[in-house]
């Protein structure tokens, strides 16, 4: 299947992607003009162009790679993405499905019928069905694993039982496996009965009868090594493998510091289940900076770009509820020193600066800390370090702009004491900053949680309130 | 040299990574302990016990992995950094020097002379000495250049002549090509003459006499194949290839989407003159989407967790200084309206509320977008359809969050105008923030600049000028 999917690159994918939306779009261009019109919709000459024009972009979709197609899917609104699903293959239908986002995905599923279901997902490897099995509805899973033999069922099954971010859901059991003690001729003639090989296959898996693993054999090895060699004396005898186990993240540190592209997975007692593949670890890794991205800007999880404002409204509901509901929480802090502003209403005008560059100098920590849990690089030995060198920072940044905010303060009001105030105000707050940025990424993590997710609201919640207290309590103390 | 690498990585690294990080830490506490004793230096059991110690850290280190020891390094605190930096065998300094990021490098390279630079350098390939280039002081680059053969002096020239973000600046030159007109056998012959594959080679490159490529021919089409078969009748003749001056961020889309492993580089004439591997691709990506989310943070660029307070801040200060700017501006709006808030200071109670969701809102919005520009899923047929979604959902966020807001300001302060003014105003800056979660980010790009940078500072500059205004200035009109 790998090799196909080769093979239908053209070298230009590109331009082909942008026929087909060429393509789309004049499709519209005619409805719109019938519609317009009022032309009866039956009407032969638009029927001949619509035509046409989708037998030519059913002609263009064919040569696609399903990566591709699933490209044009993401980037189309849900009633061109339809037209365009329509027109694709039944039998391509599930490498697309395995190919587009999570949204998406379920937008396409949403329009197909239970019999199309099931023959998409069973032209699928297994760890391809087990991907896409929690995307389906209940009696199509069932449906589709009593259709499989019994083997790819139990792969099916044992991919389903494991968490989402361990490697067990990510490895395939596309491997081919060989004994130490046969020669490199016969390994080679071995393969060339086999008449394939897995996608990304750059090694083979050297096992003993009972299925233990105890090397690997890069094929390369196999290339440059003379017939008469024994695979025991040319193999790799400590290779970096994984159990299912394992948490994926870790797995992928380890494809991107050791440069692996495939490794095996063993149980417990050692014995060879599966595999991983540096492209499911890029996906991986892709999928999970994405979503520390959007977690960080308060986005439950990722969201098609054309997805209903209905559904797109809920995701962002509850970054949105806890946002206002610390806002509100800042909100009282303030409005116990309503008797201060009505004497001095500048403080109004100034307080909202203590507490946005509070914000920002806290994101600034936050972010930093929360990409060097993600890495491993923090830990007890160096966290105190860590978080001296920030203090350091806070200090030096809030005497220079607290400085100057003092000074512009003075110049816009006249009033030394307010420029004092605002000086020290700024100082401290950048310190809490500092503080929180620091703390809230390291206790979420140790609370267990992805520190992505939360780490900004806590920051800003603190920072906000505390902006608002220091200047505002300083300001009653020294000026009123 | 990667089968070297290979060897070496032990079953498991992360044990031998604690035994070394324990050794330093243990070697720190006799260092403590004799200094708080005050005892001379040259003492004899601390001299022994320390020399002890680093015998066996320096033996845990040459069994490491380049990349865990560069691992270790980017954990440590600068001190214990250069002690380990010390005891690695200069030989693999090179290969370390490589995997490290780039503060970490430039905190190590300030501790070597020129001659062990020199030494360092001329180990790599050509490709990594490119990446190593910018960073070394002139005349060691000079020095390295002249130590080099020709053609490698030309290949390192050549390098550093691309855009730091162009498929010529990552691309290697360690490639197998062979020609169409042979037979399978006479390549595998050849294969074994060379005695071995540079690393990750998944394919050969066919090429004509005169370099031009015609195709490539992936490794196991060489294993399954007869040996009497000819090799143009069973390569690929329409492979993905590159051309140095393209994007690497399309390279790296096209590895994903077609899971590439090593894809070849032409210049515009057809000639083949690099090739592109898939960790170099996985690097390159993994970087892109740190610097994105480091730039939203504020940050200028990566920063050593253990950098001095000095050079950090100096980082951390243009986005201050920005921040700062906008802001004094969003302060003067609410200067504007101090008269109005020195009659109800409630206002400046409730105003932060306003100002902060539509900060939130507008995030929410502006990191979908500079998502969907970074993966090319928005041009200009479906931006307006984004765009009336995004507002969508905005009036029915404001609606909701608008409305208790209003009952909440009504209960608090018994005032029901207040809670109407409240609510309008949470609709209307819900409103301004989708539009501006939407334009700045596309006004970024179609500047040529990466939305990622510049994105959150504006928007947030928006939300929180115009929620001042629009509520302050309802409030002004309405209930005074």
């Amino acid at each position: 299947m790998a090799e196909d999917r080769e093979n239908r690159i053209s070298e230009q994918p590109e331009d082909s992607i942008r026929q087909v939306m060429d393509l789309i779009a004049r499709h519209r261009l005619v409805e719109n003009l019938v519609h317009k019109q009022d032309m009866p919709r039956h009407e032969l000459v638009e029927s001949l162009v619509h035509k046409q024009n989708l037998a030519e972009l059913q002609k263009k979709l064919d040569q696609l790679h399903p990566a591709d197609v699933a490209y044009i899917l993401e980037a189309l609104p849900l009633e061109d993405r339809l037209l365009v699903w329509d027109l694709v293959k039944a039998e391509r239908d599930g490498d697309i499905l395995i190919e587009v986002s999570d949204a998406v995905r379920e937008s396409l599923i949403a329009s197909m019928d239970n019999q199309e279901l099931v023959a998409a997902a069973a032209s699928l490897d297994t760890d391809e069905i087990a991907d896409l099995a929690p995307d389906l509805p209940r009696d199509v899973v069932q449906e589709l694993l009593r259709s499989l033999d019994e083997t790819k069922r139990a792969q099916v099954v044992s991919s389903l039982s494991y968490r989402e971010d361990s490697v067990g859901a990510l490895m395939d059991y596309d491997f081919v496996t060989i004994r130490a003690d046969v020669t490199v001729e016969a390994a080679l003639r071995y393969l060339r009965r086999l008449g394939d090989l897995p996608s990304h296959t750059d090694k083979l898996f050297v096992i003993e009868r009972d299925g233990t693993l105890i090397g690997v054999l890069p094929l390369k090895r196999l290339l440059i090594h003379d017939p008469e060699v024994h695979i025991a004396a040319i193999m790799v005898d400590d290779p970096v493998s994984f159990q299912p186990e394992d948490d994926a993240s870790d797995a992928a540190q380890a494809f991107e510091r050791y440069d692996l592209i495939t490794a095996p997975v063993v149980d417990a007692r050692g014995k060879l289940i599966g595999r991983l593949t540096v492209d499911v670890v890029v996906d991986f890794i892709r999928a999970q900076t994405e979503s520390d991205m959007l977690a960080l800007a308060g986005l439950r999880e990722e969201e098609d770009l054309f997805t209903t404002v209905w559904k797109a409204a809920k995701n962002r509901w509850m970054w949105l509820a806890i946002n206002l509901c610390t806002a509100l929480v800042a909100s009282r802090v303030v409005g116990a020193f309503e008797g201060s502003i009505e004497k001095l209403a500048a403080l109004a005008a100034l307080m909202p600066i203590v507490a946005g560059l509070g914000g920002n100098t806290g994101n600034q920590t936050g972010t930093l800390v929360v990409r060097g849990l993600a890495l491993g690089l923090i830990n007890r030995d160096n966290a105190m370090r860590l978080l001296v060198k920030e203090l350091g920072i806070s200090l030096l940044n809030g005497a220079v702009w607290g400085g100057v905010m003092g000074v512009v303060t003075y110049l816009l009001y006249g009033n030394v004491g307010l420029g004092a105030v605002m000086a020290l105000a700024m100082l401290l707050n950048l310190t809490v900053a500092a503080l929180a940025g620091f703390l809230a990424p390291t206790l979420i993590d140790r609370l267990g949680r992805d520190p992505a997710f939360g780490t900004a609201v806590l920051i800003t919640f603190i920072t906000d309130s505390m902006g608002f207290f220091i200047f505002l309590g300083l300001a009653t103390m020294f000026l009123l």
